[in-house]
Formats: C-alpha cells, structure tokens, sequence
C-alpha cells in the first residue's frame, strides 16, 4: 500500500456531512456530502503529515523508528477540540501536530513523534490539504459535467429539429430550434469543464518562509531535493516552487468554480423563462410544492440553481483579493480568509452540478407548444427575412434557420471529442 | 408565560454550534456558539409557528382545541431530515410543518394539526425566522461593541498625552497622540453601532402573495387585523407591510454588519502595522505560535479580524443583488441566496466581534518607544510646522499637536452619551 | 454674495460632461450631466480652496491681503495637465494648488497665493470635493426618486382595483392586484429616499494628520476653531471630526445609492417578466429597435435600468473594502480607490435613475390582460382559497384578495407623509 | 491592402483618451492613452462592419458595387451623437449604422448604403468590436509584463545573494534571500502573463439570434460558411460558434486581468511594508510629495497599483454575475452591464501595468540594511535552525537558507523560457 493509498479518514470521512443542517441555510447541501467539510480537511492534513514523516523515514533524514501510521491515530482525534483550538494559533495545524504527538507518545511511539511534521510549517500542510479537497471537490463537479454534457447531446439530437422562438431582450426575434438552443448550452458547460480541467494541483511545500531551510538542515540539500519529490508524489500532486504568498492555484479554482456556475445558472435562466406557464414551453420537472397553495409545481431546481450562480462571483472576488493582498512570505489576513471562502464555494458547487444534473435529466421540452407560438408568431419572427428578401429581389427561402444544423453538429463534435479525464484522476 | 417567552429550543439551542468544525475552515468560529446556526433557524420557525396558532385561537380564527404547546414537539424534530428535505419545496419550511402535523396527530392533538401554520406561507415563516436569528446575533454584537467602546474610552483617556508619529501613505507625517489615534478607533465603533441601532425589525406577514388573503378567509378582515398585530407583538417585531420582494430588512443587516467589520479592519490594520517588530509600538497580545518556529508571537486576532474584514464587503454585495434580482411576489433564486449568505455574515461578524474585544483588551501600547521615535524623527515630522512658523513669522509653538484634546474631548464625549440599548432590547 | 453661492465653475460645470463618449460604453451616460465628472470635481475642489482662503482671511489668520477670487482663476486651469500631474502627487491636489499659486502670482496676488491652502491637507480638499460632488448627484437622484414615487402614487391608484395574478417563484400563486405590486414598488422606492435622506454631510478637515496642527500653528487654538466652524458653514456641510481614516460617510453613500439601484431594478423585472408578449401585462414603453430585426419593440429602459442594479453592489463592495482598509492617519491605497469607485456608482445612479423615471412615465399596464388571466386560471389560483374555505366550513368570499386595500392605503399615506427636503438642502 | 490592415480610425485613435480628466479621479488614467476609449470602440465597430461589407462583397453576396472604404466616413462620424444615441437602442450600433448609411448616400454611395451592416446584428458588431479593444489593452499588458519580468531577473540575480529576513504574519521568521523574494514576485507575473496569453479572442458572429439565418438568406449556406470564415480572418480573430450569450470570452478577460493585478498588488504590499521607515529595506523610488509637508516621500506608484488590485475582483465579479444572468439569445441587462466593465477593469489594467514596471524600475533595494537587520535579529531569526540541528545531533549549518538557490535558479529558468508572444500577435 503506497502513502496515495491512504484514505486518512478521521471519523469517518465517508460521504456525510459533518454540518447536517447546513441544507436548512442552503437547501441541498446535503448534496456535497464531506466534501470540503471539516473532516475532510483534517484527514487531509493527516494525510499530508503520514507521507511526508514516511519521506523524511524513506530518504534517511529521520531514523526507521520514526515510521508510524498515523491512520489509527486520526480515528481518535477530537476534531471538535481542533477546530476550537484553531483560533490560538491562526490555524489548526499546531494543534493537530500537537496532538497527533501526544497520541504517539502515549502508545510508545516517542521517535515518530519527534520527527513529525518536522521540516513543515502549518502553511504546508493547511496549503496542501486544502488541495487535496478541492481535487475531489472538483472530480465531482466534473463527473456531473460529463453527465450532463452527455444529457445535453441526447437532448440537442432530439431536438435538433424542434422550431422554437428566439428570443432578444425578452421578446421574439427569429425562428431558431431548440437544438440550437441546447447546443449554446452544452458550449457553455464544455467551456466550464475545460476550465477546471486546466487547473493546476500544486503541493505546497517550503517550511517556515518558502526556502525549505529546515529540511535542508533535516536532510542536507540532496535529501531535501528527494523530499521535494517524495511529496507531491505520494500525494498525487505536482512539485512546485513555494506558492506561500503567490495565490494562483486557489484563484484559478475559484474562477473555474464561477465559470462552471455561470454556465448552470444560464440554463437555469432559460427554464425559469420559458417555464412561465404563459410561455410553457420548457418544464423543470422538480415540482416543488408550497406550504399553502396545493396547486403549485415550482422549478425548485432551477431556482436553486440559479441562487448558486449569484453567489459564486463574490465568493471568487474574495479570493482573488486575497490573492492581492498577499505579504511578506506569509500574509496577514490574506492567507486566512481563503479557506471557509474556497470551501463553499466549491462545495456550492459540488451542490449545484447535481443539481443541475437532475435539472437537466427531469426537463421535460414541449416542442409542440414551441412549434406552435413560431407558427402563430411567423409574421413578426420572419419580418428580418422579409427585409433579407426584399434586398436580394428573391423569394424568401422556404426556412430561415440559418446554419443551425452546422452549429449543432460542430457542438456535437466538440462534446464528442472533449476529454473528460475525470477517472484516469482518481488513480492519482 | 406569553407566547414570546417561549425559547423555541429545538435540541437544545444552548450556545453551542451544530457545525462544530467549521473553526477548522474559520478560525474562532466557536465564538458564534448557536447564532445563525441551523439550530437556532429551525428553533426561530417553530417559534413563529407557536406564536401563530395562539393567534389563531387568540383571535377566534381556529377553535380552542387548536391550541397546543409546540416546544415538546421540537425536541423531537430530526432536524437533519429537514435540511435534507428543504431541496425538495426550495425551504424548509413544508417539511417542518409536515413534521409538526405529524407528531401532533401522532399525539392526538388532530385539531391542532389541523390549524398550524395555517394562513401563513412559507416566506412568512423563514423571512420572520430569519429576522429573529439575526437580531440575536446583532443583540451579541452590540454588547461586543459596548465592550470595546468601554475600553477605548479608557484607551484614549490613559494616552491623551502618548505622543506618537502620525503617519501618512506609510511614511511619518507629523506627530499625534495615541489617544488621538484611538479616539478615530472609537468613533468608527460608535459609527457602527449606530448602523446596528437603526436596523429594523419588522415581521413579513403577507400569506401566499403578501396579501393577507388566506388570513382574512379563516379569520375575517377584523380578525386578520387583528393576527397582523398579534405575530410582531409576540414576537417582539414591528408590524410592516409585506416585504416578501422589497428586500430592505436584510440589505441594511449586510450593510450594517459589514460597516462593523469595517471598522474592526480598520483598528486591525494599524495594529499590525504599528505591531512589526521594526516599529513596535503597539502590539497584540494574543501572541500566536508557529507549528515549526518557537521564537514566533503572531498577532493572531489582528490577522483573524482583518479576515474578516477583507471578506464582508462581498457577502454584503450579494444580499444587494439578491434585493436587486427580485421579480413577482416570491423571487426565483434572488430570495433563496440571502440566507446563508446573510447567516454567514452575522456568524462571523459575532466572531470578529469577540475577536476584537480580546484584541483591545489584550492591546499593548508601548508608549515609550512611541515617544522615542516622535523625538528622533523631530526634524521630519516637525518641517511643517517650521513651514508653518516661517508663513507667520513667529517661532514655531512648543507643540505641534494642533487641536488632538478638542477631538479627543469629542471622542469621549460621544461615546458617554451614546446609547447601548442593547439590554432594553432584550427584554423584547 | 457669501462664499458657498461661488458656483466655482471650472471650463463650465454647465450640466455637460467632459466624458462625451462614455455612452458608447454605458448607454444613456449623458443623463449624467456634468455630476461626477473631473469638472465637477475641480470645481468643488476650487470651491473648498475659496472658502478655506476667505476663512483665514476672516479669522485674521491671513492678511487681508490675501483674499482673492479664485473663480476667474480656475476658469484658466488646464484641468487635462492637472488629470495627467495627479499621478505624480497621489491626487491632483498639489497639482491644483501649484496651479492656483502661479495664477495667483502672475496676477500680482502674491499674498493669496502665500496663503492659498495653508492648513489644509491634499485629503481635506479632496475628500470634502468629493463629497460636494456627491451630494450634487444625491440631490439629483432624490429629485427622480421623488417623481417617480409621485407617478406611482398615481398608478397605484388607478390601479388598487386591477385583478392581477401574483407569482411566486415564477408560477401563478393567487390574485392580487396591480395596485398592490406597484405599493411594493413604492415602499421600495421610499425606503431609498430614506437612506439618501438619512446620509451625513461631514467637512474633512484635519490637516497633515487629522490634528489641525497647521492650523493651530497658523491661527492660534480659537482661530482653529474658528476656522472649523468656518469651512463647513460656506460649504453648506456639517462640522465634523476628520474622518480621514474612518470612511463611514463614504460608505453610507454607496449603501444608498445601491439601496436605489435595489428599487429600480426589482421593478425592471417585473416590467421585463410581465413585458415578455407571451405575458403581455406591462410593456416598456420605449420601444427599442433593432439594427437588422424591423419589428423588434424591446424594453430598451427596463433592461438599462436592471444593468445597473447588476453592477452597483460591488461597486459599494470596493468602497466598504476601501473602508476595512484603512491605516494609519492616511491609508495607502484604501483611500485612492475609493474615488472613481463613487464616482461611477453614483453617476450611473442619477443615469439609472432618470431612466427609471422614464420607464414608470411610459409603463403601459394592460388591465384587461391582467384581468383575463385572472379569470382563465382560476381554478388555479384560487386553490388556495377553496382549501381554506375547506378548513373553516364556509363556501369561499366572493374575492380573495385578502387586505389589499388596506396594505395600498398604507403604502400611499407613507408617499403622501414622506418628506422629500431635496429642495429645502438645495438652498444650502 | 487586406482589411485587416485598415486602422479604423474615427477622429484618431491615436493614443490621446477622450475622457482626459479621469485622471482626475484614477491618477495614472492617461497611461492608457485611447484604449479601451469609446474612440476605441467606434473604431473597432468600424472596422467589423468594414471587413463585413468587404467579405460581402468578395463572397458575391453583395454586388462590387457596394464596396466602400468607410475610413473616410469614420472621421466624419459624430461620436458623441452616437454616444448619446446609444440609451434609444440599447447599444450605439444602430446609430452607427444609420450614420454611416447616411454618410454612404451623402456621397453617392446608395449600393455601400443599402448592404452595410446586411446579416449582422448589433451584438455580433459590438462584441467582436469589444474584442478588437480587449486584445489591444492586453497586448499592452503583455508588452510590460514582459519588461517587468526582465526587470525582475535583473533584480533576482543581482540579490540572489542578499540576506533578508522573512516575515511571516509580519513577524521575522528565518532568514531568506531578496533574490529569493523576487522570485516569488516573477512567478507571479508569469502566472498572470500565462492566463493573459491563454486567452481566446473568438469573432462573434451569429446574426439576429445566433443562427446566421440572415447570412445565409442573402449569401446562401456556402456564402455565409464563407463569410464566416471572412470575418475573423479580416480582424485576426479565432473563427467561433456564436457566443450571444455563453460569455466565457468575456468571463477569462476579466479574471486574466484580475490575475495580473493581483500579482502587482502583492507585490506592492511588500514595497509599502518594507518602505516603511521604520524597515527601510525597500523604498518605492517616486517620491510622491505633499500639499503640505515639504519632507514626505510618499511611495506613490506602490499606492496607486495596491489601489488598483483592490477593485479588479470586484469587476470581474460583475462579468461572471453577467455570464451568470445570461437568458435566451440576447440577455436583458445581464449583457449591457458588460461593457463598461470590462473597458474600466482593462484599462486600469494596462495603468497598473505601466505603474508597476515603473515601481520595479525606481525600485531601491538597500541591502546593507537587509543584511544588519538579518544580523541583528539572528537570534530569533534562528531559533528554527537551532531547533532542528536539536533534533538531528548536529551542530547548526553555516547557514540556514535552505534551497534558495535551487528556487532562484528555476525562477530564472522560467522567466528565460516563458514566451512572450506579444509581437507575433500584433502582426495579426
């Protein structure tokens, strides 16, 4: 078993909230299962500190004594006094060590306690695992994008033919079909997956001020050189110059979290649009009930979608002022306001890409009704072609959608040939 | 006992968090204990709820047999299924009454069942229950305001006379005093406990579409007239016209929420700069650790206010926006945003309260270096003062301390007449 | 004539803007007149000189000698090479009062030009500049904000018996009517004035570092009094301790105007849902075309006003953040970006503001549409209504419309006994 | 010569910008010359539809007589006509096509007249015709990124040996080297090079709604295939399927120029901390002055770019809030809110850009004082070495800096490689 293999489970990391009444704030939360919940945090940087004290053992830096596991120690771990502990020292790294070190020490394991951690400061560690969360965080919003990506072919096949109104500025403009439509759509979501399939998973690894002068002291220059290797390695992250202070890897996920909304919370807007029942033309097929009207069917999904995709923008601001107001070799405020920041966020969004998925999936399309309004609407949707004709002294063409098939088949191409390697990731 | 007395707990909301890792993400967020958590939401509901169907019998509206005590009920609520539930009708709101129903049929109290909630819509319920946590967590702000004013004022009272370099764009100006410098500190707090004071707290009251209809079915115009009195005044709430999409009530929380980070940033920031050890002359106790460097003494709360402070701004724009993205009577997306966004301000402008009485309380002001340096920079911090003395043609003043006793005489004096109402609220 | 009655018009602050083109990127820009641009700001500036250098006179400070009419003067500046000089100083200021002196020099003025400025910081000028400017755009702002509650006084009451279908989350809910909404439109609007009414007018005057040490320096303690008492009276402003750290007056003013910008954009919505023709309830009365589409008739002022509901709350954002930022007696940075950041919110305010007066001067309510599909769907949205009668054992009242009446009468007596003192301040 | 050479100049886009006071309110404004301009932007929309009419023409679709050079006309257009004109339309592009028709005919032109414009829609002219404007702001950008990195390594080799003490929450941690510092420095201008560089300049064409239908009735499928190849190959943009309203193009300019500003903003944090007096290591080398205190030499180019990575996220949160509020085939607002935007955000990019290649120019490292302060506070800054040379047994190393060379090597390494392909994308 390689240190990647680890689960660095804390009480559990299995899937469940440690905050289960988030949803009553959020509804849907629930969605997010641990992701970017506490636990999954602290496992991380337990998982952090298990591979680097077995590289500080493996390169010869600390002696084999100092080989723990750490996993068993994790279980026992109160994550409740951490968390609270976390306010002393600005983190809760000192405290997890802390604690990790009294837990050794009280099964016999003096030499491992010694050398965890050592080499590290709390930036690594917090800096890394926050990574390794927002990886998973981020698999899971793009194996939603992928389910819908997929959705949205089959809905453009199906629907390639289906006339429907084009809308500018509220009200009609020309006739375009829904496959047209859907293929703006599925743009939109392959933009968002290229987005975070762009982005950078870098260990942070640099000791107290980014020169790495304490593992040099540890493991000499050569030794350090292998840890710096060893790390991101057993990790399944890239090696990487210290980023203690340069925020590019956390400004690049909240943009590519906000692009991914945005996309939602365009869709979204067309089905609560064409939703009204005087349009009726598109039905989100959640049926949210009211506590009093017994009639009500409400697009419950798209509005939560479309609640996400008002957020996420200020969320993503907050982090990129962070990543401005950086200092020094470690920032003074700028560095904390980061984590709760990046962690909703991307957990709203892991909550919104299922959302979307099951909005996507229950969408019921009502072509005869678009069919109909182009029909009854044909004089006004087609007078641009009547003035198109008029200058070219030809008879209107039989149609007037354009290049719509051209469009629908270059979407389609693009979705087909779009790489979504969400599961060669996870054998990270 | 009157309905208001009623403490709504659900599961105990006894100070302490249902999200007790979050201070793994947010630092310090203990501090909130149950403010703005799920607990205290659902409690805030099932109060409404309880003040309501009193009410309704009160009024005549439902018959004797309608009355039932709520509280026991709570208890036993799975508060866990109702966040999960709340995805499916957008809120919470249809499941907790479906529960409540539930157990009072299971009880017997079938009549009961049968008028809670009834006349009501779900918006009455969160936006009213809302409005409750908030002022809960606005009340515990006031308090940690009144702290730090009451501090400050003896802050500036002891260094009236500290003289210390005033400095502009980071480079020294002329000279001040400490008291001067901290009678600014002052006003900004007072400036934000005005903005808390001026909050309102009307009830929402307006049944399915804010127009009371559902109301004046069951009870009559009179009787309607008379609920529409008897929720705020069980409450302690304004009556108010519907504000289901005028969203006023919470846009001035976020603004005054964020005017109090504001000025806590702003005491932060000069702590932290006049805090380096360079310059030394004021310092933050709380002398935070480093997990690898045993020499460190971080000025953690300053770092841990000022997050907060860098963060605030943008939550408060989203409460804008949400205002602004109101449509119909009961917008689709544009409500549902505000209530996390509005419940993790408050959380954590609670915590960044707490944080900064600590931080004033612990503040060390070594006025002696701050007099060293005034005297070694005379010559700089003195030239315009002898620009000065060369206009009028007389020897420069002993001192160059312009008006500081007028200003800091108005500083204690505004915060002496400045009124805490924060107990006389509480007895709402 | 006093000091304040100098228009200290610079090149012309006549009503036109010296941005002409602005309009190509914010369509309806010109609505601004000269409000907010760099006329306008150094014609205040010019003023704030005036009355600072007639004060010194008048307090005997200055000789009389140095009294001198800068109006003539600052139709000379050449305010492009004082726009391009502010970078070097940080802010124009200096640029300006070098300006002024060498104008005052060449006209044989010397003892003005000795004089000019003397006590004063670049900050008390500017900050008290900007916030004339600022309260020349409020003015404006409460001007359409009270024509437009007018104008919905008028439309409520045509309307308080117009049956209208309300919608909560984007589905048909219950009847209301017409007059109803617009009373939520109009609370809206109010509780904007109310928070432009309740803004603050502060001078900025300080000096170096919020001390008036120059000032002392200059006039003697009582003559710095004096002094104080002095620029706010000829400004019209209110005495106020320097705020040159402590940004509260700047916040309030961008919590305002987004506050307004609220208002009119959840009325946009409404106007822009109902306004789709599938709808056909409202319809925005400016007809905007197309450039290929002959046809088009689109909601041109509805969706100009809504943009700018879009962008105002993180412009306020900017200006909170400015206000966290603050250090020292003068901040680096936190200060600077405050003023174009004002700038353009309150600009695009007074924009968004006469366009929203236009949009509600031209709405077209189509009674009989409203009426008609109450009728059509009522089965529907008197769903409700019939379970409530279920409930009470009566057959359902002839209307459902609950206290409409009462909530429109409340909403007009607020119009009617709300004080809009725009022109009362004008006489400043 | 091809289309693309043709400058498109109205009135001259000759560097001049046509709102010359803004520097009034941003100092720095006039860096940016005539970008991002409404000048700017007319000329780009000139120069689409001159490309169009050409591509018309040269596809058959329109008759050789209709080709025109509209440069000439540009120079007559009355921009701020257009500029006013914008508000009735929406957008200027109407305006501007009923100018130049007008222009057209005026000179005998009725052919050019009657097909200028034909199978466009405003959105296809003003989005491409924005783009035109971004690339040239960017290419700006690029070109001192560039001269900044150069500037860097210079600075990164000469001090590559220059002791310095990190600080890390402002306190001294380890000792680290200058060289080491700019290191961090150039890796983030390169980040932010990087995003620039991937950006995708895609054309928009799509006609009425996104379907080309007019295209193809006046040029058939194969004439608008070919046209669609026309258009961008004219203006040196990426061929694309339409993006009316998927705004990613839009979404990657914002955050890409967020990215650089942050990079500048941490950088001038560290020249505003280090600046200080009291430090002494650095000293931003404008020496900005003051209206009052003849000593000060306020870092104002450090200032006046921390101002500017202040309000950049803010920005690109409005762009992401309007890719988010996308609806239908032309958004309501959610497009409008666009432009001025993203015109203030790039061209206060391209300011900050120029003011932070001249922050590094002037920069002054005193690295005497750097090594004393290392010196002095070896003690502390040590304490970590000391501790783990504890740990292992071994006396202390002669230095503690870690891997700083290896850092500083692949820094440089980076920089020497990093492509800056500004020229070869201007020859587009």
């Amino acid at each position: 078993m390689t240190p990647s293999d680890r689960p660095g489970r804390i009480g559990g990391v299995d899937g469940v909230t440690d905050s289960p009444l988030d949803g009553l704030w959020w509804p849907g939360d629930h969605r997010g299962g641990a992701l970017m919940t506490g636990t999954a945090l602290l496992g991380a940087a337990v998982r952090v500190e298990q591979v680097w004290l077995d590289a500080l053992v493996d390169v010869g830096a600390a002696p084999a004594g100092a080989r723990a596991d750490l996993g068993d120690l994790a279980g026992e771990l109160d994550a409740a006094a951490l968390s609270q502990a976390s306010e002393a020292g600005g983190t809760f790294v000192m405290a997890l060590v802390a604690s990790l070190r009294a837990a050794l020490r009280d099964s016999g394991r003096e030499t491992a306690a010694t050398w965890l951690h050592r080499g590290l400061t709390s930036q690594d560690v917090l800096d890394t695992a926050v990574l390794l969360c927002a990886r998973d965080a981020v698999r899971a919003v793009r194996r939603e994008l992928r389910a819908q990506a997929e959705r949205l072919v089959v809905v453009v096949e199906e629907h390639r033919g289906t006339s429907v109104v084009a809308r500018t500025l509220t009200q009609p403009a020309v006739p375009t079909t829904f496959g047209a439509k859907a293929s703006g759509w599925l743009h939109g979501l392959l933009d968002a997956d290229e987005a975070l399939a762009a982005l950078r998973w870098p260990v942070q690894l640099g000791g107290a001020a980014g020169t790495l002068s304490a593992v040099v002291e540890l493991a000499g220059a050569d030794g350090a050189r292998a840890l710096q290797r060893a790390l991101p390695a057993g990790l399944g992250l890239e090696p990487a110059a210290p980023w203690h202070t340069r925020r590019t890897p956390v400004t690049r996920l909240g943009d590519a979290a906000t692009t991914a909304a945005d996309a939602w919370g365009r869709i979204a807007n067309d089905v609560l649009a064409l939703g009204r029942p005087e349009v009726g033309e598109l039905r989100d097929g959640s049926a949210g009930g009211s506590s009093t009207m017994p009639h009500k069917a409400n697009p419950t999904l798209a509005v939560l979608v479309r609640r996400a995709a008002l957020a996420a923008p200020q969320l993503a601001a907050t982090l990129h002022l962070a990543a401005a107001e950086q200092v020094d070799e470690r920032a003074d405020g700028g560095w904390h306001v980061e984590w709760q920041t990046l962690a909703q966020l991307l957990r709203r969004t892991v909550v919104a890409a299922g959302q979307a998925s099951d909005l996507l999936r229950g969408l019921h399309v009502d072509a005869e009704r678009m069919a109909a309004r182009v029909e009854d609407g044909a004089d006004a949707v087609l007078a641009e072609q009547r003035s198109m004709a008029a200058l070219t002294g030809r008879p209107p063409a039989a149609t007037y959608l354009g290049l719509v098939d051209d469009l629908v088949d270059e979407a389609l191409a693009r979705a087909r040939t779009h790489e979504h390697p969400v599961n060669a990731q996870e054998d990270l």
